[in-house]
């Protein structure tokens, strides 16, 4: 469980929302190829549901670096659950940056 | 990479405030005794900084259920560290419940 923050890792929670029914689907979209992002430097990617929100996806990721994350976006798995997603996505998200220090479940 | 919500488990994200300077204690509590979590049914306990905000503390956690999480209150090590932390923080505390549904990261 490393404190110092120099052993920190990039860390984005975030929201984005589904048109209505979709949510589903897009949850797929986003678990599809997730084993690829591990080879890509991601140590965590948790997509979860909001009990109180229908639509609501929620994703918190640990990365690597900012670079490791903005570079996955080009993997192909990666950009084509993006445009599958899109059409049933609203285009309202929300992102918040974080240092991931330490805890349960990061690895070493 | 469960994808049907029954296998859902109990998530949390959140954060903190630490009074001016007290941040870094206040982390190295909530990560002393983090490996005793596991055994309780926490499968993911993530501390994170928020880059911008010098005293914000963010913590995503996902349990076997929120019955497992509620019961971890009264692990020996928890109610010590949330005892010595308490006077270290302001008091402002957000919390946002989700249903962890697969990703990379959680056991299966």
């Amino acid at each position: 469980m490393p404190t110092s923050h120099a052993d920190a890792r990039y860390g984005l929670t975030g929201t984005m929302r589904a048109t209505p029914g979709n949510r589903d689907a897009v949850v797929a979209l986003l678990l599809r190829d997730v084993a690829e992002l591990k080879p890509a430097g991601c140590h965590l990617y948790v997509v979860g549901l909001d009990p109180e929100d229908a639509d609501l996806i929620r994703v918190t990721e640990v990365w690597d670096s900012r670079q490791a994350h903005r570079d996955s976006l080009q993997l192909p798995s990666v950009r084509a659950a993006i445009a599958e997603a899109m059409p049933m996505l609203t285009g309202e998200f929300t992102r918040t940056e974080f240092s991931a220090v330490g805890g349960l479940g990061l690895p070493e």
